[in-house]
């Protein structure tokens, strides 16, 4: 059976799911970052997925990418699959600024996340169901 | 008509030509490191191709994954779309170990690349060459 990482649970938020990804909002107030992860035990590789469910996994990148350039339009988009601390499969999507605390370099191991606060992490998760729930529809 | 980024073209070797992209080597002999760009010209997000484009390019990055799995088995492979320095489209995927430089934090942004000796160059260039070719085959 599908379990979380313990790391991954305890670093994001639960968004939503989807028709094989679990949709995590990473728990850092600086950057809106969402990050994908395929319900299947085991998995560390893309390569790992069926190819229908890498053909899927893909479906759900593009979903999530379109929310986040809806969400705040104009920004760039970085998209990472890493896995080099946490290795269950998860995809990164994170939008960048040239104002950003990382900016230009990568987000992965720059600096500890900034929790959101309470009443400002459910607001967050609000939005992101909100938009996913329309995409999805779209 | 597309033109490769001259960052980009100044910093790696090129491999082959696929369907939609450009194969380039990553001049950096301390990482087995591929590179794909669309050749389509002004493109910066994956979410600007076409919906068939953007399903070839997965098709592309599944296809050099393969290559670089194959080449170096059990290594973890890093897949990365940032374009935060370079804006034109482009996909790192590179293999990792416990024992590289970088390690588990990622190669961009690191430190300076260590470009192939002109041989050690010609050598690797040929290996990705014949690996990308009986895999686009079969």
């Amino acid at each position: 059976m599908f379990q979380l990482d313990s790391r991954l649970a305890g670093d994001t938020l639960e968004v939503a799911s989807l028709t094989l990804c679990q949709v995590l909002l990473f728990n850092d107030r600086r950057y809106p970052w969402l990050i994908l992860v395929p319900r299947q035990r085991g998995v560390t590789e893309i390569l790992d997925l069926s190819v229908a469910d890498q053909a899927q996994l893909w479906r759900e990148v593009t979903l999530v990418a379109q929310v986040l350039r809806q969400a705040q339009p104009g920004l760039k988009l970085n998209i990472g699959a890493l896995g080099n601390v946490v290795s269950q499969l998860h995809v990164h999507l994170v939008l960048r600024h040239a104002a950003d605390p990382a900016w230009p370099g990568p987000v992965w191991g720059h600096s500890p996340r900034e929790p959101y606060g309470d009443e400002e992490g459910r607001t967050a998760l609000k939005l992101w169901q909100t938009l996913l729930e329309q995409e999805a529809k779209s």
